[in-house]
């Protein structure tokens, strides 16, 4: 059999046997492209340009199109057969096979939606074609795809069948996910396909707005998770949640209904509709999962620590009072295990780790702490309970990293700070937390237990001119950052207890580092990356972090920063159903390390806790 | 290989090979019975008495069974082995496998519920077993099954779970719809599963509550339609939905409504409680099967007659607003066409048309009526207007065949007639009206063009007797049938409009079927049996129905009652999946024949109306 080469946009080349027609190329390759007739030439509408390899304009494309078109080498698709190499143009952006960049991991993926729409022009009914209204609608889609559609039959939709159909001459778009027609739609609404993926952090909820044909990102809405009223982390809200009637229905909604305003507002910033809004991906820990989907997270916090659900779960989004177009789905990433969540699976998504020849850590420190380590053989994962010091919570001087926060501290010639926008000092955020404890240790002012020395302990020459900083206040040691006079207002100091809350924390996640490498059976020198993700993660000083031990020494010049890796796992997964399936597959390959249940792990935790170098 | 005959209650035998199980055996045969622990002898739940081929008893069984027990046969099913030839009997009715019987036509079918329940004892999570709750349901309902169930995720129901699961010590009974966990209850209650079968006619609604294991009929209940008080047919109907806003929503409503009420009723009869009935099946024609949707049959009454759909359509009873359990479904039977629906396709199911070696012709009348011709090869199906005149509505003298009604009329020496429940006569119903115009005709009272002789024209010799009861009644002539004195207070008479009525509606099923036969391309002698179904096919005079020219005089002593035909085809399709499938093969199969475009009609339907012996 003779076969040619065909070329379409986006770097498409296929082999073709000779006398296919573009359709038939098109659909095989699973290129997005309508036939609204059905490709039997009638609709005029499925152009193309040829730019090499083209034939003569066919009588009826002779009919339909203008001479400046025919001569510019606009043909139909339908009716264009492969007789030689062939070079297909699109004239829509939405025909593109588009692929994802995810610019801080450099990672890329191919833009395949869960939900696709379809132009027809459905044949009119006569009394010698008596099909049905239901009928016609399947059979349009079906001559367009090559496929057997057999779709489900939604009530609600079929009472809109009628006078969809009469009202538009018979032309509609299809909402298409799966074999199932979701949502029927007035004249040809193809262009308008959008997506939201979401991030819901236990203290911040991050949404981005992305085009579902290019993959590109329109817009981020971002507000503070409103559940925070209810308790700052996931066990506190459970407790509020199991000590009110209806405790779980409150956090549900205050999350879902934040969604909504996240939705709007990035929907107005992008200048797109909501209801043009077809798809929903979500991340999240076990717990912001549960609260998310309504479903009671009570077990997550009780021994045996068992979620509801592990799994991806699709839903309608009328099953969570969504304000997105009903046609569409919402889909949450699933979950390793109680305290390893959806959003652990998105970071493994955007860092690939499953892919990887040699072994890598991925640390994606917030609230909670949650890190996996491994390679494409095998991956293991765990949590730990970090509290909020890194987010600058719960720390005397501390704040989120805004404007007029110190985010990072040198102990130079001088004590030198920068602030967040170059404003006058309010406070200090995680990174300068992190680099300030690290500066004492480096300077001799801390020692390994975490105890500020008093000013005439210190005995290390390099700490001699920053040892006036130590002070007093409300009864226990303090370290002066900041006077009265550079914050115009109080001082700025870090206090013996935040540094206890900043050692509790990073004892945490380093004896989890610990724990995993003890039990895949390896040392630092067999990780040949380490992937800090999470705000927190995409700021803090690599330096600062291995001083402190928050990550062993030895891996300090090995450490990249990759950003919001769980927020882009969840617009990989929004935007393409292979990346959703990969993450269903991973979130059951990945092995869980429970750290309770480690009778090693209280001892690793008492080491982790100093501040050895 | 060894194989080893093993007999089950209703009359099941199976060839099996030596070693397998009995629950590998039972779910191979698909019988219905629990393995709540999944088949690891541990629950003690399983339990079968062998009536022949008993083995010793085992370890588990001793401590779990008692003396009498062991000594009576009962042993676990999971852990019996076939080591030869063994009969097995169950402990409930449930597991034995029933066969349904429509006794008016002698059919039977094996009972298969779409809906099943299994109880099962889920495994409770240790910190070993970190299975999420939605797993262990899972994998708890597989070990039973030996089956691989991916159920869909429905996230109102796992909202349920984690309660569920620890308020009833993991013991719970799941409602499961092909591969759909669609409903979880607290404890075993695999006991209750009922049905309900209904027939929604133009005039009339009758529901069926059936036991889904047994397939018994526990109780009936039946209700005018209540969409009659917005017109007396179907295009009147139409014609009343869309002149008033919300017009498909009240007739929607008015039947769903109705069907809930007798839903109750049938329940309370039966002693059933309403939330322990699973499944609903609905056959009507195509317009009560689209207004009991919620969809707009109007289409149906404009050319080219086109519904909104014709598939068989399974839907959540929530969508309905039907009061049934919610974890049920409800399941529409497919149209054939806009004038020929679900109720014909329940007559074809019933009467299994679609098996017959020989030709049969089935005649569904009632205010449509609906014919089908054929056999196993080949079936032509069409739809006629009769009117209500079969109904006794829209008859001077007319009312339902119910208490105080004529029901029959002989002209013999005198006029005898006889009336239901033997009271003072009130009015005739549509079968009395038949045997006057077949006697009037027989003794020359009326002539071939329908028009009632004057006493003076009557010619023929067994007229002279009656010929004193024609009279002239508000200026048209008119038969007396009784007097005043006989009815204590006013005369029934037949006027001659109320022949016209009739021979209007006997044309044009007349007409209908000389179609079918031409276009089927026979002559009468190649119909075997003319089976009569509906509530007015159950009850007229087969001799009166060919004198007419109802149905060709050729077949007279062909012709069979089969009652309800469409309302048993409701029943097969509620309680067998098998059934159901049929129907949608059926539906497709079928050939329908719209009589408005057979060129011939028009005269065969002036033909028609004669009538000529």
């Amino acid at each position: 059999m003779t076969k040619h080469a065909v070329s379409f946009p986006g770097g498409i080349q296929l082999e073709v046997e000779a006398g296919t027609t573009l359709k038939e190329v098109m659909n095989d390759a699973g290129i997005n492209f309508d036939f609204p007739c059905g490709g039997r030439g009638r609709c005029g509408k499925c152009l193309v340009r040829i730019t090499a390899g083209i034939r003569e304009p066919l009588a009826e494309e002779k009919e339909k199109l203008t001479a400046e078109e025919l001569a510019e080498g606009i043909r139909f698709a339908c009716m264009t057969q492969v007789h030689g190499e062939m070079t297909v143009e699109f004239l829509s952006e939405k025909n593109i096979q588009h692929r994802i960049l995810i610019s801080s991991l450099n990672r890329t993926a191919k833009v395949e939606p869960h939900i696709t729409k379809r132009y027809i022009e459905v044949d009119q009914p006569t009394l010698t074609d008596q099909r049905t209204d239901w009928q016609r609608i399947k059979d349009g889609l079906a001559a367009q795809s090559n496929a057997e559609e057999s779709p489900s039959k939604p009530v609600p939709l079929l009472r809109t069948v009628p006078d969809l159909l009469r009202d538009n001459k018979h032309k509609v778009t299809a909402v298409v996910y799966g074999n199932e027609i979701r949502g029927l739609e007035a004249g040809n609404t193809t262009e308008k396909l959008y997506g939201m993926a979401f991030d819901i952090g236990t203290t911040t909820i991050a949404g981005f707005l992305m085009n579902l044909y290019t993959g590109e990102e329109l817009s981020v809405a971002s507000a503070l998770n409103p559940q925070t009223q209810y308790g700052a982390d996931v066990i506190s809200r459970i407790t509020y949640a199991n000590h009110h009637a209806d405790g779980v229905d409150v956090l549900h909604r205050a999350v879902t209904q934040t969604i909504n305003a996240l939705i709007g507002e990035a929907a107005k910033k992008a200048g797109v509709a909501r209801e043009d809004i077809y798809a929903v991906s979500i991340v999240g820990n076990t717990c912001m999962h549960h609260f998310f989907l309504g479903i009671n997270p009570r077990e997550v916090a009780l021994a045996p620590y068992v979620p509801v659900i592990s799994e991806s779960v699709e839903v309608d989004p009328r099953d969570l009072n969504l304000e997105i177009n009903p046609a569409g789905m919402v889909f949450v990433l699933p979950n390793i295990a109680g305290f390893v969540g959806a959003d652990t699976v998105g970071v493994l998504l955007a860092t690939e780790l499953d892919e990887s020849d040699e072994i890598k850590l991925v640390v994606d420190i917030g609230t909670n702490g949650e890190m996996a380590l491994g390679n494409k053989d095998r991956i293991l994962a765990c949590s730990t309970a970090a509290g909020p010091a890194f987010e600058g919570a719960q720390i005397s001087s501390g704040m989120r990293g805004a404007t007029g926060a110190i985010d990072h501290v040198t102990f130079a010639e001088e004590l030198e700070y920068t602030v967040i926008d170059d404003v006058k000092p309010i406070g200090i955020c995680g990174s300068a937390l992190l680099d300030i404890v690290a500066g004492l240790i480096e300077v001799g002012l801390l020692d390994e237990r975490g105890r500020l020395l008093r000013p005439e302990q210190v005995t290390d020459p390099r700490g001699q001119k920053f040892k006036h900083r130590l002070l007093e206040h409300d009864g226990t040691p303090a370290f002066l950052l900041a006077d009265a006079d550079e914050t115009g207002g109080k001082k700025i100091m870090v206090t013996q207890r935040d540094i206890r809350e900043l050692q509790m924390a990073k004892g945490a996640i380093a004896a989890g580092i610990r724990t995993l490498m003890n039990n895949y059976g390896i040392e630092t020198d067999q990780i040949r990356e380490v992937q800090l993700a999470g705000a927190f993660g995409n700021y803090l000083n690599p330096h600062s972090a291995c001083v402190i031990g928050l990550i062993p020494a030895e891996l300090e010049d090995r450490i990249t920063m990759v950003g919001n890796a769980a927020g882009a796992g969840a617009k990989l997964a929004l935007l393409s159903q292979s990346e959703y399936q990969r993450a269903a597959a991973r979130a059951r390959s990945v092995e869980f390390i429970e750290l309770g249940s480690d009778p090693a792990f209280s001892s690793t935790f008492a080491k982790a806790m100093r501040f050895t170098r």
